[in-house]
């Protein structure tokens, strides 16, 4: 993409309503654009961010075996009365009267609406285990929505539900889950720790939070040090296997992590004092199980083996996609602004052109520029007529990890320069050898 | 994917409420449910369908050189009293108060969000042309809706925005757009013809629908019988060429075809009496130039050359993702279901296992199965008991092009039996060859 056609809004100066680092940078960089209170529009490169996010959510729930589907954004009010939510949720609920008086609502979950689903077309327990989600915006009027994406009304989220005829089968659910969110936050460049956690309005028995630690955190979390040695890596795990599923959730939940709602001081004592952490964290992710608290009161029951009709055991597992941004980026940055973890970059790499206009170093940029996209990669090219100076700071602003400077003398001698933006550190070579190198990165193969 | 691991809510009765064949058949086929009057759940296979057709757009839209980016379906009501259409809009505006009594809406259309983004950031002639586009949820209150996803309320809608510079650039902004939606809807599988449309609510004065011919149309259409011989093919378009995009608009434009909104009895007459038609349509798009109606009420100026401040000129550019499930149904289906075009096909071909159990043919549908994913196809096996009538009768409805049956009978004589859903037509041949062919029709290489 040639930054003379694209649209990226870059602020030079630090909008004065943003308090915390990825809200600043993502209104600087020109990611979003706050539309109301909480409500932001998606400008191109946040977008781009967005999808690439999203598109590894969808990976990894397809690759534990879960079925993507979509809910509508608004719903009627009668589900919610069956569950008695309606009544219990509060002022953080929209809700909506349409032209004929109905009571609507904008979903800021959706339990009842998949049981509702579910209940329908599902009756035998030969048709289980069933485990579904979506990757849909949601909305919760908060009283005070604040730090950009993190805490906004309108906000991305996958929520996926699991419908299992035992409760041994959805506490395999319930792992396989557990399992398929840390290779995703992985692949993000996150490490997000699970953390026994409290149900909160969703209700149920086991619930584990995902956090980012970030000084900007909105929890407090206290931690066994010895939790942020673990990786998930690229261990190959059948999704199908309980004791495969259930050996990383030992391995993942057996050291003291929990947030300060579950906080027990004397347990956490029993840890020796020199791995003893507080620390703050971002939440991006939470699951539960929670039996039949919703088929229950749904009917959402199945026959079984025996011909008797019983309820199904269900759990529902939650990514906050929209405010992974801000996680990301609270997690990744430095003073001149994001470092993108090379998973989710909005471009592969920056190709600055030192000096537009030159006939040569024009050429060599639409070459690495073409060599790149020929190897299905997708670099920014700087090609305006900026002067250097700025050019490497919206490069260091946006955060793309790697950058190809381009000049004339340079090339009199042969070489482009690849810097990395998370060291800093560069490295003189011949255009070929830039582009090979990235190619090598992404991990695909040079032509 | 296996059909045992999916959800498939196939339907044996036709549903009462279901009017138009599109609607029963997305009914029956288990891709979608009603959540409300007008709003549905997109069920696993009818998401699939819809990211099929959503990721043809996007990849059409960025040919083109539109840059994709997301504003929020719920949008504050100041910005639609700017431009005046607060009040316009009427009582299809679902209009919402929030917590602090704020009035929203969930947007129906984005022209004002986009405008606001727009004079935000942009000041300069020089970041002209640009034209972004987003593809989101919108809604609209219809008193009466029906046809499932044709006339819903909550639906899935692309609608690009360019901003130019003089009257000239926004209507190559508006050819481009004409382009390369017709390249859009032939990769569905559907030949949507341009008509010269009213501009309704959005006003302006050049405006195009698209629509596809169908009996359950809702608009009637007048036309010459010389424009559905028209075929955009392959060709290959440079977006940046005024001439060639100039040409393609001459060339499916120059022909009488209008809806009942513009139609010129007068006019429609000097075509000779056998080539005029009068059918149904169903509108999938519409473009339209509409000069500097909002750009001048809202203040989007851009400072020309010689410093002058100047409205830039505007236009929108629709095409309805969901309902375009809808009209690709209406066009493509027999007595017995859907024939889904290979372009937007949910699975690329079915497999039919005829003697679930028997070892031989369980054998083969794996290796077949496998083979096909591990061309980078995207099967759909049936190993389920049902006796081999139910499962014939399954893969006709849900509309898959092509089917493999797999059955010990042909597998002792060493082939099995590929079928297409179109014409019926069975050929018997080796498993390996069945593959091959499959993976030669979707143009990917056979290992």
């Amino acid at each position: 993409m040639r930054l003379s056609r694209y649209f990226l809004p870059v602020l030079k100066e630090t909008p004065a309503e943003a308090q915390i680092v990825s809200h600043r940078y993502m209104l600087r960089a020109g990611m979003i654009k706050q539309a109301s209170a909480g409500i932001y529009s998606w400008l191109p490169m946040g977008f781009k961010v967005l999808r690439k996010i999203e598109n590894i959510i969808h990976e990894e729930q397809q690759r534990a075996g879960h079925i993507p589907m979509l809910m509508p954004t608004i719903q009627s009010a009668d589900l919610w009365r069956e569950s008695g939510r309606y009544d219990a949720y509060g002022a953080e609920m929209l809700r909506i009267t349409d032209r004929h008086d109905r009571e609507m609502l904008f979903t800021p979950t959706a339990e009842e609406l998949i049981t509702d689903i579910f209940r329908a077309n599902v009756s035998s327990y030969r048709d289980l285990p069933l485990t579904m989600y979506q990757i849909q915006w949601k909305f919760r009027d908060e009283i005070r929505p604040r730090f950009g994406v993190m805490r906004g009304r309108e906000f991305l989220m996958k929520d996926g539900y699991n419908f299992d005829l035992t409760k041994e089968d959805a506490l395999h659910a319930y792992n396989r889950h557990l399992v398929s969110y840390l290779r995703t936050y992985e692949r993000m460049g996150l490490q997000a720790i699970p953390m026994r956690a409290d149900s909160g309005p969703i209700g149920g028995d086991d619930t584990h939070e995902f956090l980012v630690l970030a000084e900007t955190g909105e929890s407090e979390v206290f931690y066994d040090s010895q939790i942020t040695d673990l990786k998930f890596g690229d261990r190959e795990i059948d999704y199908d296997s309980r004791e495969q599923c259930q050996a990383v959730l030992e391995e993942f939940t057996s050291r003291y992590a929990r947030t300060d709602e579950t906080h027990d001081e004397a347990v956490f004592n029993q840890v020796p004092e020199e791995r003893r952490r507080v620390a703050r964290g971002i939440e991006v992710g939470q699951i539960f199980y929670f039996g039949t608290k919703y088929s229950e009161p749904l009917g959402a029951t199945v026959a079984d083996a025996d011909g008797n009709q019983v309820p199904v055991h269900m759990g529902s597992h939650g990514i906050g996609v929209s405010r992974l941004l801000g996680a990301i980026i609270e997690a990744s940055h430095d003073d001149k602004g994001i470092i993108w973890p090379e998973g989710v970059t909005p471009f592969h790499c920056g190709i600055v052109n030192l000096k537009t206009g030159d006939a040569e170093a024009d050429a060599a940029c639409e070459k690495i520029h073409a060599a790149l996209i020929a190897l299905g990669l997708d670099p920014l090219y700087d090609d305006t007529t900026e002067r250097a100076g700025a050019k490497f700071a919206t490069m260091d602003l946006i955060g793309l990890p790697w950058r190809i400077t381009v000049g004339p003398r340079g090339l009199k001698n042969g070489v482009v320069e690849l810097t990395s933006r998370r060291t800093g550190e560069s490295e003189e070579m011949p255009p070929e050898a830039a582009v090979a190198k990235i190619a090598e990165i992404y991990g695909v193969a040079a032509a």
